[in-house]
Order: structure tokens, then sequence, then C-alpha cells
């Protein structure tokens, strides 16, 4: 065990903390050595806290104590937007690599993140070197990095479809509209609300935060980096009554004498040695059952000809590569391992 | 009871044709008098097929007999498609008025339906005089129809919040993108496979029949309509992991200086003394659980100003507004009842 | 409007509430004139904290003050354990007929209630002529009652199947076991917790309360009354993954030579002329989806002849005949109306 | 590679096969060689068949050659009850170890096989050295098995939590109740029916084959074997709403001075040393989140000491612990491989 690098997970107690738990237990190469949690879930067993990890991942929670978390070789941080932005900046100092889950890294642009987050920021000088950590477009730069801000779920599914057809200057940039519709855990387990109770969303389906969700300049900064002009897209969130999975369907508008099978091997020759995006076969789109519980994200290519159209359909487990998987996959970018390490599951069927 | 018209209805064993027995029983001035099914069905109580309606409807069904239904003031046609227009021209010879849930009579041009229905059209005489039943923009023909198309599901909810706009000159016409979700209901209960198998469905999402759904010429044509020019739009169906719904998210380019306010006026004052449109207040939008049960089509209307975009939500029950509680509103309209008779069930919630 | 009986509901903010709000608009000889509320949500609209009620019941929620409800005929009490007992006396004071949904004055036994709801009984003086509001059991009492408790959802469904075989003496007494699931909504709106996350009820099962769920004594006192003897029995709460019904599978073992047809007699012939009771044909138990959305409680039996036992299988919708749709049944019986006025409505199927 | 045993999957097409296919993936010390499929499945890749499985396992089935199947060293028969006793004796002949998913080899008794299952059986001469797949009671024999019956779904959840009571002769033989509710999967993928339509098991729950499941003998087999005398009980399955899981509820008349903590500890020491049994802590019972996914057999205990009965609940994934992962957990002890082996993964949850 003393070749192992060791983890700190910080914030255990929520979902992606909890399914980064669980993935870690089958890394060969990396430990959980300190997992936190506040309140009174501090001094729980992760396992009483997620009773499935009982006899799997039997780690007490302790409160969140920077030097001890120093004795690890990386952090994760796993708490909502705003925290890890505190705390990023004294792990650095100690030496730690760290990979964010929140949306603190993400932006570029301290004032975007403070117009979207409603909250300034405060940790701006860590924004030049921080790295977008999707690794199927920022691998080399993941490698050294010391900060990674682990991709949001939504963005993921969304900038992997579409990013080579706007590289590849196949679609009209300004066209673009993103229709995504997401499980429940996507809420978090802490901050539920009657809108989350299980008899109004079982039966149910409904978009939310129309033309102000967060994840909208996440989407449009990276799409602007694949092709290096400025994006501005209509991206529009939906709640699914089941527990996990993101789908997207993405629209735009065909540049060129473009086909289904031209954008199609647009798509599958940029992924074609990615380990972690399926390319679906001409003529077939994924579906959310084919994925869940997967680090994939998988991705179908359609064309409505009538409309001059590319309609691409994308699915992902929002905890795995929209969260945890992806955290775990930088990880093994960030410290040389083997990137599929602790990743090879496919979903759960049916 | 004598003053009660009396009723066939031509397809009973379907999700459609129960969901139509069901509100009749409700109705004061109709009456459930022929109820058909084929094959083994046909000798069965309705309710034998469907137990819900045990002790509520226990109607015998019966094979299809013209003559019998000639007996009738009324026929409800709830088959496949493909079969009303093999016996609507003898039911309309025979004096009834006709209401088709199918798509026969929908298109008014035959070549139109045989390019999207993939067969020949039996009744390209018909199509003139045929009204397309939705009620909210065809009433006064609808009026003195002898035959009405009743309305499919998806369009019902993707012309009522879209066709207010286009008519306002309001929208980009070649800017339309439908993106719905229906509940398996709508796949019928006849042509279950095993994409509809509960395990395959359930905690999945998918969409399907990209580019080629035979609604998307239907929502074309009464948008064209409505505005008075040719629209070709891009039109999605997904499959919701639910029994019953269809909520649309459709999206469009602004033309002119408006705003999430003046758009929503443009749609409120449009429906509003319509009994079974409801339009959300400003910066709401409707989600499914507020509708399944009801005939409501419930709509809100978002604004994307960073995009110049409106987005448009709408909420029905597929089988409801969808299709049986439509079709016994344009009973109401044809017969001259009010229209709301048989049609007052708020949704069940939660 | 003025021969319409004047009803109030005091709390009509939770889900029992407003589906009794909801069954009200079809009532031809009550209206709902007082809807109570707290804290913020008085002085809200009923149809903003239920848009399914939008166009449908828009009445203002009011602050409870008993000199307003005063001036109604009738009063339902919808508030969680322990709040009828404070105002049902100055209710009654006032002349109103009172239908209480809680259990506050379902138990005889002030004693009993303080043992299962682990608080004192306020007001024991009106348990004597409180009426347990079961109509297919209490009917007579009803008729004539001012204060009846309209039965737990649980109950309904175990007493409903069980009531019959006991009074006929074909079953063991202290062989009884019932073991019910049912879904969320009979959770309530207001006492919403972890556990009703809608990420952890979808595709779970799990049983709650086992050997202490209030509802115990209940079942067991309807029980006693109808054999003439002490029953105690074993009872299991289930949570199913849906947002509404109760099935209940109890099981006893047989006394003397009794078949499957011979029990399915004796229940069917005690319910035949029951409007709201449907016996299944032998051979045949009810599920779910056949109910939800009606006033029925369906019931099939079946004989496990190598147990020598009868296994019993009930279903209903717990906001219905377990709640609201019994109460308002019981407010019929209590002012003279026919029985089913307002609860025609098959279930919603599929 | 060439240290891996070869494996051949005979029936690859359902729910269990593809699922063991998808556990195989994950095991170091065997591979499969051969997937069978029939029909027009034949020539397909597992994957095309279950796209959750592409890129991660690509096989293609081929029809059943058993000449080619004698290349292997193990081989799993998935297929429906009543063929594999047509070629396990085949497959013994040629010298391979079986393990079959289905009935045929479960119960020693050739009359109670055809009376349960409705057909002759075929390879009675088989029965007598065919051991009953249930790692925690029969590991001994299991070790040096030629052919292993895996037990069912329902049975192993039924006997995990019973047979110790039995065994140490606590509870009342003749008392057992069973009530147990599957998930959808269980009926399989090929043998699907209406009333496996999503849309008629969305929101519901029934009953099914109450009395006549053929489940019964199996349990009451391994809990007679457990305490030495013949056990004869009631079993009930019910449908959930859901794709995978069982939770079993068992209720027993107690013998002698037994409280909860003294059961408790009777089923926990039994257990403690096993790999994939989990007794929940006095007071907590398992739910079947905490268990879909793994191979995990979770047990809780009550006591109600009303009635001096206890109440078990079980809860597992009716594809892993209950079919795939159980046969694969069987092939490892064969095989003299670690029990554990491919079987780590916690449950997914949410």
């Amino acid at each position: 065990m003393s070749e192992k690098i060791s983890v700190a997970l910080i914030g255990a107690s929520g979902y992606g903390g909890a399914e980064l738990a669980r993935l870690l237990v089958g890394h060969r190469f990396a430990e959980l050595k300190i997992a936190t949690a506040s309140g009174e879930r501090a001094g729980a067993k992760l396992s009483d806290l997620f009773p499935s990890l009982r006899g799997v991942c039997d780690i007490v929670c302790e409160e969140l104590d920077l030097d001890r978390i120093a004795e690890c070789d990386f952090a994760f941080i796993a708490l909502g937007h705003g925290k890890a932005m505190e705390i990023a900046p004294q792990l650095l100092e100690r030496g730690l690599k760290v990979c964010d889950f929140g949306g603190d890294f993400r932006l570029r642009d301290a004032k975007t993140y403070e117009h979207w987050y409603k909250t300034p920021h405060l940790a701006p000088q860590l924004l030049p070197d921080a790295v977008y950590g999707l690794p199927e477009w920022n691998r080399e730069a993941i490698k050294t990095a010391k900060l990674v801000a682990n991709p949001g779920c939504y963005p993921t599914s969304a900038i992997l479809p579409l990013a080579p057809l706007l590289a590849a200057n196949a679609i009209e940039p300004a066209s673009i509209i993103v229709d995504s519709a997401s499980g429940t855990s996507g809420a978090g387990r802490a901050a539920f609300s009657l809108g989350l109770h299980h008899a109004e969303v079982s039966e149910d389906f409904k978009a939310y935060k129309i033309g102000a969700h967060q994840h909208t300049p996440e989407i449009e900064q990276a799409l602007g980096d694949a092709c290096g002009q400025p994006i501005t897209l209509t991206f529009t969130a939906h709640l699914l009554p089941i527990a996990r999975g993101i789908l997207t369907t993405s629209y735009a508008t065909l540049r060129g004498q473009h086909t289904r099978e031209s954008l199609h091997q647009i798509i599958a020759e940029r992924y074609q040695n990615e380990p972690f995006v399926r390319v679906w076969p001409v003529g077939e789109v994924p579906q959310l059952k084919h994925v869940v519980g997967s680090n994939f994200c998988d991705i179908g290519v359609a064309v409505d000809a009538r409309t001059n159209r590319v309609i691409l359909v994308s699915a992902e487990d929002n905890l795995v590569k929209g969260a945890a998987g992806q955290a775990l996959q930088n990880l093994n970018i960030m410290c040389g391992f083997d990137e599929r390490e602790g990743l090879h599951s496919a979903a759960l069927f049916p």
C-alpha cells in the first residue's frame, strides 16, 4: 500500500463526494486517507451517511483541518460553489494537487463568475493557472496542472458533442441551442427543497432556471476555446423524474455542404482514441440507460436536412463523467496513472 | 336519458379510446352506446380490458359493424393510422358526425400524408372538408364540420404556444425548434415493443425518430395557417420514463423589439377566454404534474435576451388535451354543448 | 348557489387538503367557502400553492379564524396529528359538523392514543361521541354524527378486506399480518425530509416504523369492532417509489373448511351494495393503477391451501379513499346527499 | 491471459446473461470466450444487443454449438427454465464445470419440479449430484461440484435471513410468511408482455402468482435443509415499478424467549465472515438503493413484541446476488479463486 498516493476528500457527505469514495475503492494506486464532513456528520462513518458503502468504505469523516490534509498528496474539493476558493489557495501552498468539483475555478474571468454565481470571487489570482479539466480537450494542460477545475455536469455533456463541429467550422456559432435534462441527484443532497420531494417529481418533467443557469458561460467558454471565437448560446435545463443521468439534445445550423455522414466522421475521428467518449454508429443515438453507472459520454449524430440543422444527442451519468468519474480521470492524468484506472465499469443495464 | 346523443367509439381497446370512455361517463348530454374492439377483445367488457373502469363503464365491446354504428349520432375513430380513411367515408354517408383520433385527415395535402406516413391515402376526396380540430384556432369551422381530425398529441402542445407569436409576426419563422418529451402511453397499448419494456424505460430518457416524426408536417401546417406563410421547423421527440404527459420546449428567434412581457401579453391575450389554455404568470413555466389528468394545456414564456430568443414551455396530458379530452371538446363544439362539458377535472396532484 | 352548504377547509396547504379542494369543485351541493393556511401561505391563492388548481379553485387562503369559520356549515380539519383536538371542541360549540383527517379522534381510548402518538390527548371528552368514519361499517352512526374521524390511509385498506372475514369467524384473529406499501404523498407535503428526496426514493423500496406505526391500533380497534373481540396484529408499512396509492397484502390462517370461493363470497356479499368497494372476480387481484385517482378500494381474494391461509390484496388511492375522498363521502352521509356526489371519477389509467 | 480460465455463456441475450458478461469484464482470472444467442441475435455483437457494453464487451454472439463450447473450462447456462436440463448432461460429459441460472437443478425431487414447473424433468439422473449454489450455506459442496444450480432471485433473499433462525430453533417453522417485491428486470427480456409495458407498470404495484410461484418449493427446500425438518410456507411476489432489486419482508412467530437483540446476534454471528451478507445494526433495516448494483444481500431484524413475531427485511439486486453475481461467486468457489473476485463494486447510490 505504501506506493499508493494518499487522497483527501473535502466534502464527502454529498452525492459527488460519496460517488468519488465509491470509485476510489477500486483504484489500485490511490487511497482515500481523509474524508471531511461538517457539523454533526463529522465523527460519523461515511458508510453511516451512505449505507451502500458499508463494508466497502467505512472511513470516519472528520472536520476540515488543513494541516491534517497537508499530509495527503491530492485533494478533491466537493463542496458547494463558493467554498473552494476559500481553501484552494491554502491547499496549493501546502503542496497538494487539487481538483475542485465546483464552479469556482472553471471560468477564466472573475467578472463572469461574479455575474452568474452572484458572489464575489475570493481567489482570482488562481484563475490564470487553473486548468479546465475536460481531458478530451485539455489533456496536456491537465498533466502538469496543480489546480484542476472539474467541469460541470451539463457542460461536459454539451461541450463534447459540439466542440468538434465548431473546431471544424461545420456549424454556425450563433445558432446553437442546448436542451438538457438531468436526474435529481444533480441537485445535490444538502440543498434539497420541496421541488425535490419525491411526490412532486415523480411522473413530472419541467424546465428550470431558463436563461439563467450558471453552466451557460462555462459551455460558452469551452466552445469558444474550441473554435477560437466567442460563443453565445441558449441553454435550457430540465428536471427528469430519475435519480441519475443527463441527456442533452443540441441543435445547430450547418455551414457548408455537410451531411450526417460527414459530421459523424468529424466527431468519430476526433474521439477515436478517447477511452470515455463513445460515438454511436451513424443513424443511432444513445439513451441514458446505456451510460448510467459508467464514465462514458455517448454521442449520436442526426441531421434534419429540411432545416439544414444538426441534432446531437449526448448521454452521461451526471455523477460519474459529469462529476466524480471525470474528477478521478483528472487525478489519473495529473498523477501519471492510466487514465482508465478505477473507471472500467460499464453502465448498469437495465 | 332520451335527450342524450348516442356515441360510437370505434377502437375502444387502446389508451385513447379507453380514456374517452372514462371521460364520457361524466358527460351529461352524450352517452356511449357502442364500443368496438377487434379479435378476441370483441365480446369482452371494456372494463375487463381496463379494470379501472369496473363499475364505471361496463359496456361490452363488439366487432365493428357500420350498420349498427349508423344508429348513433356521433362516432369517434380511435384506431391506428390508416384505418380511419377506410371507414370514415361510410360513416359520413350514413349521416354521422365523425371525429378521428389519428393522422388520416389532419394534413390537407394527400402527398404530404403519403410522404410522412408511408402509405397511400385512400380517401383524399374528404380532405377538403375535414376540419383540423384545434378549437382554439378553428372553433368556427369545427361547429359545422361533419369530419374533424383531432390533432396529434405533440402538435397540440407545440402549436398552442407558437401560433400566437407567429400570427403577431413576433418570431422568425425559419428559426423554430420544437423539443418535446412524452410519456410512454403515447406509444399506444397495442404496438408495444422491447423499447417499451418497463425495465428498459425506467430511469431512462432518449430521443427517437429524429427528423422523421410524422407530427412534423402537422405542426408546420397549423403554424403556417396561423401566420399565412409556409413554415419549416425542426421537431424532436423524446421518451420520458412516465406514463402520461407531454412537455414541449420551443425555441425561436425574436423579431423586432420584443421582451418577455410583450410576448407574454400576446399569448395571454390570445387565450384569455379559452377554457383549456392557461398562460402561466410572467416568470413562471408549467410542469407536467400540474396538467396530467386534466384537459389543460399550460404555457409559460421566457426570453433569453443574450441570444434574442424566446423559450416557450407548454405542458399537457397527451391522452386528454392531446387526444381524448380534445376529441370530447370537439364533440361539444360540433353538437352545440358547453365546450367544457365532461372536462372539468383538474389535474391529479401530486 | 344559495342552497349549497358552505365548507371550511382548515389546513388547505397539504396534499390531503388540496385533494379535497379538487374534489369539491365537482360537488353540486357543497362549496368551499374558507380555506386556511398558516405562515406565509396565508394570503396566497390555493392555486399558487397548487398550480394544478389554477382556474379551477383560486380561493385565497387565510389564517385560521374560528369566528369566520363559524359562518360555515361544515369544517374539514386537515392538519397534522395533535392539532384537531385543539380546535374541534370550539368548532362543535359553534354548531359546525366536523370531519377530521388526522388521528386525534379515531381511537376511543385516550391512553391508547397517547401511547402510539406520544402526546397527551387534549379533548378526551369528545371521544365517546366521535364516530370512526368508515362508511362501509359505520354508516348509520355517521349519518347523525357531529364529529367524524376520517380513517387513516393504511387502516382503510386493511380493514375493508379483513373485517368481513373476521365478522364471519372465517379466520384466526391472532394470525393476522398486514403488509402494506404506500406512495410518497402519504408522508405529506410539510414533513419533508432527506428520506423523501426524489433521488433517494427513486428505484427504491423500504420498510419503515416496523412494529411502531400509529395506524396499528386503529386497524386493531376497527377489526375488533367487526368481530366483537380484541385483535392484536402485525402491521408493516413500506415506501413505494410512486406518488400515490396504497396496496395492502393481508395474511390470515383460515378457520373451518373455507375455500377461495367461500371467502370470496363472504366479502363480495358484504360489499355488494357499496358504491366504493369493488371485489375482484375470483382468481383476480387488484393493482394500484386501477384505483389511483378514484375513491374505490378494490379487493382480491386468494387462498394458499398448502398453508391454509387467505391472502387478501387491496388497493386504494391514499389521498382519495384513504383521505379526501372518504372525507367527502362522510360529508355526503352526514349531510344527507347521495354518497357518491363529487366522487364519480374513475382511476386515471394508465 | 493464458492463465485465465475460459468461460462460455449460453444465453447471453437475456438480462442475466448480459449482467454476467458485464461482471466478467472486471474478473482477473476468467474470460468470456463464447457467448451464445439464438435466432437473429446469433451473429450480432453482444454490445449491439446491449449498447451499454460497447467498447467494454464486444464479443460476437454465436449459435449454440456444444463442440465449440467444449473448448471452454466453464459454462454458464442462462436460458429459460427447461432448457438447461437438455444441454447440461452433454456439457458435463465434455468435462466442463457448469452453473445454471434456471430452476432445472435446484429441486432435489423431480416430482416437485414437475409439479411447480408444469413440465417433465429430462435429466433427473443429475439431480443427486447437483449442488444448490448458495455459498453461505453450501460452500464446501460447491467447491467440488461439477454442476451448480444457481439459486433463484426471490429464494436468495428469503433463505438468507430465515435460515439462521430456523437453524437456531428460534422461530416456529409453520408460521413463516415471505412477502417479496421485485423490479421488472426479474421478468426477463424475452418474455415481455402487456403487463410489463412501461405505461402499465409506472406508478403501479401489484401481487402476482399468489400461492403458485415456482420459487416457493425452492425456499422451502433450502430452509428445510437448514433446520432438518420439512418446511411449508406462504410466499407472495409483488411487482415494483423499478428496474432492479428485490426487497423481502419475512414474518415468523418466535419460539422461546427471544428478543430483537438475541435474534440479531444469531444472524450477525452466522454471517460475520461472509463477504456478501451485511447484517444491519440493531434497529435498522436495509433498503434497495443500498444494494442495487452490488453483490450484497443486506439483512435487518425487527421484532413485534406485541405479537411475538420477528420481521426480517432483506434487500438484494435481483440480477447480481439474485442471479449473475451469485453465479460468478459460484464460479470463484468452484475454481478456487478469491470468492470476491469481480464482485467488489458497491451499489450505485443514489
